[in-house]
């Protein structure tokens, strides 16, 4: 049977994508230096083989075929996913692809250097063609689904959204950003803060971080953590691997990262086990599963009674003298500080959908060729100013240069930070219907919590589209109402 | 080209290959138990896709056309080395391979507990079906070889070697191994021993190991240490994985488990660079394996003069109050400590010979259909009264039942452990006649002592046999003098 046929053929292929997420991890978190040459060979080899099985010729039969068999809604849910990952990996011709893996480590390499040295007009003349390559790509894309060049490349991350709900949605939240983060600079300016400033060993930090783990109900016989240079989660939902980097003169960055990846990795930890090694059985989006990280960090992980716990186990690793630190209400403060910067990836809670805002408009324009990739600085100055006050003319290494994601050709995969955010609001808001959450997490048994995450997110999967998803968990698709909610009730309440 | 394409399709079998051994290391060192179900899966899936690459049907026509096209030394070894992996892939039907995987793993996973409960007669049960199919293998193998059944066995891990050099080897081996082991046994029982008996922290075992494995050269930028329930050697030569495991009770046994490993990491991590990724550039043998973690461990790691540096790093690491434990005289008794055991894994230099000589004599009899799988534990028996004068009357768990060699059907295995530690004392033996060994350990400048290793062993992989190996390096073929020699002197000396 077709169906079958194909189900079958999508367990082979995880098998396959299992043996590269494990060797994935292993050239980030251990492998030596020495290894890479050998080991990206073989992984790049593993990828052919991959996107082979993903284009058999056979697979368009069995889907043609298996389409009029489908009869309950999980079977159909199951086609779908598993149509749509055939549909993505046959969509690009095999030269697009190698052009622009080359165009993408070519300027990824360079601007590595690029960037320190400011040197936007080395970076544009790579750029340019990565910019092109990507425009080629949105409008194939757009050609097979009907959807606008930009659009298209937003659905490689966001099944089911599209520019004009983003707009409508960033729109509002512009409305009312940059003033509410003027007040809470305000009040904050009022409000003394103690930093840390001992020596915390990685190994404390590392202890400390495994309790936090425990008590977000993290599943050790399912997964470990590890150090890396960038933090991820990675490995499979049978075994999930995240890591974290330690800095022994400041522990509370490492601390709530990996309260965030604890988040991913609890999501592919509740993956429905009966869809194992199916796409159906995935994590819905890129915007869900970072709603799941973002949920642990900041509706979790930056609550008060949360952060009462923290600072309590964080006094009990570090002996140094520094009570005044660990006082809750001064590690609150240390967890609630606004500021505007230039560094998305430094942002906090607050400034951060500014930075994927800007961002957002500006790859919107630039993959429907409403601008140049040379419009891009002076456009990045202008909205800078508008949204945060700050000015980047001439600064382009804090500016259009500082993300890795446009320089290897990544458009389309911003908003998902934003729309995470806003839809572990939602869900907050949500759970705190049915759930004492305060309650739970001041008993530290965070069960209710988990089991509402479980039971409305985690275990659907891919079942339900996105917007059915939400709907389902919430009563409402995304409404960034509770967005806002949480953050004037969180910095000036 | 043929030649030209099997070499390429080769290249491609190592990536996924590269693949397999690091995900095995994964799963033996830090993968978490709940993994162990999908990655088995996904491991069994990357078996089926090599199995599948070497026995391509084109393959048969590449090396067929190739074969006449050989012109150097090197592209005939090359070929040599391709064809055996393709006609050792080639040679069993599938049904066959199945019937031994399912046989192999119902009959160790039974064993596990029967070993525990000294259950012969329900282990016999099981194991008839394993010895069988072993047969059979062997039977189809010899067919292809030309050689003896048993033979053809010992081929597979060994090749080129055959039962009546072994015979002659370990028949000479026989004259004067039981009455040289009576007689050391006899002067060390006149010599005091003071045992360690503190706490040796994890930690500083692995520091310690750490600082051995410098000493020894081991290329941290191509590899690592770790743990795993059983020590091993895994990876690829450009990330050579090798695991110990520790006990807080006692380090002296994992401190010499990293020199043993670090011999064969450093074999590995020596291969010749200009044949990677092609079976040519694979370690030689089994048994040559073992001859350089024997080199290590044996020759080199119970030298006195190495001895001595051992003593001093463990004295550092380890700040107890036992200075008679770590003084030079008494780390080396601890070190050559002789005893009859039942337990080969447990057993020392000396005996050790013993014990494979006993299963090689009874595995060949048993492949070779001289005797059945129920004489065995008499046999044993018998064998271990002649070698080592113990008896194993009814006492199946520490006699015929103790190895997970026989009972996965490895047959043919054994000899490699006694090879290896021949070879390594006729290695050290002609190194002396050009490198003043003793003088280099003392000054912690072991490289005259690698580069010779480097030049004879490691950088040659597979492009001679190993007849032709030994006899360049050492001007002879296999000549069990020199171990006898060896153990004389160190045991007698």
């Amino acid at each position: 049977m077709a169906f079958t046929d194909l189900i079958e053929h999508f367990k082979k292929i995880a098998h396959f994508q299992h043996l590269s997420s494990i060797c994935g991890w292993d050239q980030a978190a251990v492998m030596p230096a020495g290894g890479a040459q050998a080991r990206s060979e073989a992984m790049a080899q593993l990828s052919v083989h991959i996107h082979q099985l993903l284009t058999e010729p056979q697979l368009a039969e069995w889907f043609a075929r298996s389409q009029e068999q489908l009869e309950t809604a999980q079977q159909k849910a199951t086609w779908r996913e598993m149509h749509r990952q055939w549909q993505l990996a046959n969509a690009l011709p095999e030269s697009l692809v190698k052009a622009q893996s080359l165009a993408g480590s070519q300027c990824e390499h360079a601007w590595r250097s690029q960037r320190k040295n400011n040197d936007w007009t080395g970076f544009e003349k790579n750029w340019a063609e990565v910019v092109k390559l990507s425009q080629e790509e949105a409008q194939i894309r757009s050609d097979i689904t009907g959807l606008s060049r930009y659009d298209a490349m937003l659905d490689l991350y966001e099944p089911g959204t599209n520019s004009q709900a983003l707009d409508k949605v960033f729109n509002e939240v512009k409305t009312w950003l940059p003033s509410l983060i003027d007040q809470v600079l305000e009040k904050q300016s009022h409000e003394p803060i103690i930093l840390p400033t001992a020596h915390y060993p990685a190994d404390e930090q590392k202890a400390l971080g495994l309790e936090v783990m425990k008590l977000l109900q993290f599943d050790f016989n399912h997964g470990r953590l590890d150090q890396s240079t960038h933090p991820f989660c990675g490995g499979v939902p049978s075994d999930v691997r995240i890591t974290t980097r330690y800095n022994e003169a400041e522990f509370t960055q490492s601390l709530m990262g990996i309260v965030h990846e604890t988040g991913h990795a609890r999501y592919e930890q509740g993956l429905p086990k009966a869809f194992a090694g199916n796409p159906v059985g995935h994590a819905r989006s890129m915007g869900i599963h970072e709603s799941q990280s973002l949920f642990f960090e900041m509706q979790l992980g930056r609550s008060a009674p949360f952060i009462e716990h923290l600072a309590t186990l964080a006094q009990q690793h570090f002996s140094a003298n520094e009570s005044a630190v660990f006082a809750a209400d001064n590690f609150q403060k240390l967890y609630t500080r606004v500021e505007k910067g230039f560094i998305r990836v430094d942002a906090d809670e607050l400034t951060y959908p500014a930075h994927v805002i800007l961002r957002y408009e500006i790859e919107r324009d630039l993959m429907n060729g409403h601008i140049k990739h040379t419009d891009v600085p002076e456009l990045w100055n202008e909205k800078m100013g508008a949204y945060l006050g700050l000015s980047t003319a001439g600064n382009y290494q804090n500016g259009c240069m500082q993300d890795i994601h446009w320089t290897d050709g990544s458009f389309g995969y911003f908003p998902s930070y934003t729309l995470g955010a806003m839809y572990a609001a939602q869900f907050m808001a949500t759970m705190k219907h049915s759930v004492d959450v305060e309650a739970a997490i001041a008993r530290k048994d965070l069960s209710p919590i988990f089991t509402w995450l479980s039971d409305n997110i985690w275990s659907q999967g891919s079942l339900l589209t996105t917007d059915e998803l939400v709907k389902q968990a919430t009563g409402e698709v995304l409404n960034p109402v509770h967005f806002k909610a949480h953050l004037v009730s969180r910095y000036l309440g």
